[in-house]
């Protein structure tokens, strides 16, 4: 299935702006990045449980919103995308891994 | 149907900033704000149609991305969120009206 994960981490603080890292960090072990804080993943039952749990540890949930979004499909017609998209790095990736 | 309408827009100019506030201005006129750049929409074609041509027009296709993502029903079913949820005001939310 594919799913849209969308975040907002509170980055006022320095650990917020660290968990926000983190975030994007575990998500793009599970799918593309297409926006500054939307990943697009396709996921069985079990690596959707895994991504859940890893992003359910880094979030602050007093602070922090998450959400998961399951696409209808097939994903190719129901999603439609304007403007640029271009492999950047984000704010939040490091430069050096 | 259901809809999540993300988008990034730079906002490194004045015209960018302004442009954040009307893409989140259209948006709101047809659904829920869930997240800064997020929206949540309950639409028919025709109230898409509109949606897309009016964000159409405020987006800066060479600075900012845009994506409708049309979601599985039942929508309770295919949303997962966590984290807090409050109905605050976002920067670009104008203080006066």
């Amino acid at each position: 299935m594919w799913i849209v994960v969308c975040y907002d981490v509170n980055t006022e603080t320095r650990q917020g702006r660290k968990r926000l890292r983190r975030v994007a960090q575990v998500c793009k072990n599970y799918g593309q990045r297409v926006q500054k804080s939307v990943f697009e993943c396709q996921v069985n039952e079990m690596k959707l449980e895994d991504l859940r749990r890893k992003l359910l540890r880094e979030i602050e949930e007093k602070e922090d919103n998450l959400r998961l979004y399951r696409l209808t499909e097939p994903r190719e017609k129901n999603v439609e995308t304007f403007g640029i998209f271009e492999q950047v790095f984000f704010d939040d990736d490091p430069l050096i891994v």
